[in-house]
């Protein structure tokens, strides 16, 4: 594994000049980079032309295919979000809670790049651009690690962000491509502790799951979703049910989207059939518990494994409960940790949804499709942590960044 | 290992009350614990000198059996700690960036417990209470593992810790010991996810080397300190000597230490021959590369291994080098992360070695050993984490909490 190895010393040493780049430095290496992806937009669509090739003779699904797929409309859009990070504030060097301790000694925290972030993901290969531009705006190096139904894909994106970034005199190396797409390579990137900072893993619940068993370096856990929307006793039933719609079929194979229904008992009799019908509508199966089957013809009986399933598919499971408690219960047992709601009129039970669930984002009256760092006004997203340790929910650039103290003495010793 | 996971299992149920407990209900119940250790000192006595009598006989170093040993002043000290921290501010609760959408929804960030902090620590047994004490201040249930040489001793502050909690009807599972002292025990501990997290490894690098491999769920590294001390051609000499005594010699044993010296060449002749003869009278044995060996009778030859060597002992390495540059390229490739300084009258150099360090904290003209807890203002201190992710440098109470994202909506759906 010495190539992997390479690349891992290849990026610890950019990292070293990338971290001190000014703001205006790395918004131009951004721009610069835009342009050279709209400059080689006929490169770059002949490699995908390989990828997608090679996939429909694998005969991977359409769904699969279309996200595979880059369009002019494409590139333009990942040109587009580069500039767009250009236009963030950077964190980077901003000072904290400065103070001065009775002996004298100033202390300050200042923000500073994480060094080396690899990033490990499956197969859009628009997380390439975005992934580059969210490290490079915070003085990160990446390294990149994609799967293999996009290598083609990736290895083009990768070396035109490098001639952008070399026109403008910038270290191309700020990121680097793993191209050995064996699972032996992700192996050895994920012991390489000593070249890199933090792993972000972007991609299926398989995935995250090999990342956090096998890694050594420290990983940000992101983005399995098995959300909940809880319809209270006193909830709106309309508004439920308008909510519900929009958290379960807006995007179906989303994390945020809602894959689990809690219903109090005393309002399912009514809620059940109109929650029902909008959803038979859209095509979306319903599986319930015993309860909610007898309400209602056209639910299908729920096994124990549907409480923890995340579909991402027209399919939902549906839970009777008789009190709040239950709900809360049911929900922070079954819950991934990433966005809840609850439809309620009842302030009480607001603020018990709020303070006692268990989960990165908690919401009253919401569709859990907010849960993402445009809508909550991050200007940009790496991912959504579903951990507790350095961020949760939707990380912007500051998930990017760490801290370290900055100690101004004259000749000061511990008594 | 049904007994480990029945502990973890038992401190997750724990965690959802006590979370909740309010600001008074914690420091009352810190105030009860502490007068129980007092009034139940006669029987902590007693079990640590089982381990102590133990330890006597299986031969441990005095300096491990004093680390070991409680008396009354001790047992004394540990309940003044849990009063101390029952004063300091609760982080738990506090909002942060509240902000209106342009939708309506108002997003806020509240400071929440982690849940089960899980600790795995050596001999002392005062961490026993102190790690409940932070863990309790921060509403979260504490799993906490020490070594065999102090078990009795940690069975018995436990115990009274509980005895205490439940005189307060506060919930004494709050704080579980794995009284399994077996390193099977500790490796289920490592993979117990869904009831602990986060793991805290407190202790020798071995032991935090193989949490770090070993573990799934999240951990935070801390404490092993390979600090430095750069004696720029600039510096106040007698500064240097003075701060260099200091962070070498106030406490050997500890992780903001100073072990090794970085000198610039164009002072060495004047410079080494003072530090070495005042380190000298402090039977520290000086260990350095030719220059410094051709400078100075007396320093021994280092060899590579000694620029990588945490000594806690009375040896430090000395290097020479003939610019900043160099100095700080060799800091950065041998630290630990944890606390580095320099002594420098130049305004240039000052700032280039705060900007251009990789460490926690980054000292200009001020001893090492200033990385701390309560030197830092913080009150407490669970630990120094020397990795870059959730905190990094002293940790204080606001390390054993993490936010969450409560949205309060008004029946909004995403476009």
């Amino acid at each position: 594994m010495d190539y992997v190895r390479e690349i891992g010393r290849k990026s610890k040493e950019a990292s070293r000049s990338v971290q001190f780049l000014g703001q205006e430095e790395k918004n131009e290496g951004l721009k610069a980079v835009a342009r050279e992806l709209r400059q080689q937009m006929g490169y770059l669509l002949v490699e995908n032309d390989k990828d997608v090739k090679n996939a429909r003779a694998a005969g991977m699904k359409p769904a699969l295919i279309d996200r595979l797929l880059l369009t002019s409309q494409r590139i333009q859009s990942m040109a587009e979000e580069l500039e767009q990070i250009a236009m963030l504030e950077d964190p980077v060097g901003k000072m904290e809670c400065v103070k001065v301790r009775p002996n004298g000694l100033q202390i300050g925290q200042r923000r500073v790049p994480l060094g080396v972030v690899g990033i490990i993901y499956e197969s859009r290969p628009n997380v390439t651009a975005d992934a580059f531009g969210l490290c490079f705006k915070t003085g990160n190096a990446a390294i990149l690690r994609g799967g293999s139904d996009a290598i083609n894909s990736n290895k083009a994106i990768v070396k035109v962000i490098r001639d952008g970034l070399a026109k403008e005199k910038l270290p191309s190396d700020a990121v680097l491509l793993l191209e050995d797409t064996d699972r032996a390579a992700v192996t050895e990137m994920m012991k390489m502790k000593e070249y890199i900072d933090v792993l972000i893993p972007r991609g299926g619940a398989g995935l995250i799951a090999n990342v956090v068993e096998n890694s050594t370096v420290p990983v940000i856990e992101t983005g399995t979703g098995n959300c909940h929307i809880y319809v209270d006793e006193s909830a709106d039933i309309q508004m439920a049910v308008d909510i519900i719609e929009n958290a379960k079929t807006q995007r179906l194979g989303v994390c945020n989207a809602c894959e689990s229904l809690v219903v109090h008992s005393r309002i399912a009799d009514k809620a059940i059939p109109l929650i029902y019908e909008r959803l038979h509508q859209k095509q979306v199966e319903v599986r319930g518990d015993e309860r909610a089957v007898s309400i209602q013809d056209g639910i299908r009986t729920a096994s124990e494994e549907d409480w923890g399933t995340e579909y991402l598919d027209t399919i939902i499971s549906l839970k009777t409960v008789d009190s709040i408690e239950e709900a809360i219960d049911h929900i922070n047992r079954h819950n991934t940790g990433h966005s809840e709601a609850i439809i309620t009129r009842d302030y009480d039970n607001a603020l018990k949804f709020h303070n006692e669930i268990d989960a990165a984002a908690v919401y009253v009256n919401a569709s859990t499709r907010f849960t993402d760092g445009h809508e909550f006004g991050f200007g940009a997203e790496i991912g959504i942590s579903t951990q507790k340790l350095h961020t949760r929910g939707p990380m912007g650039l500051e998930a990017l960044t760490t801290v370290k103290y900055i100690i101004f003495g004259s000749g000061q010793t511990r008594p």
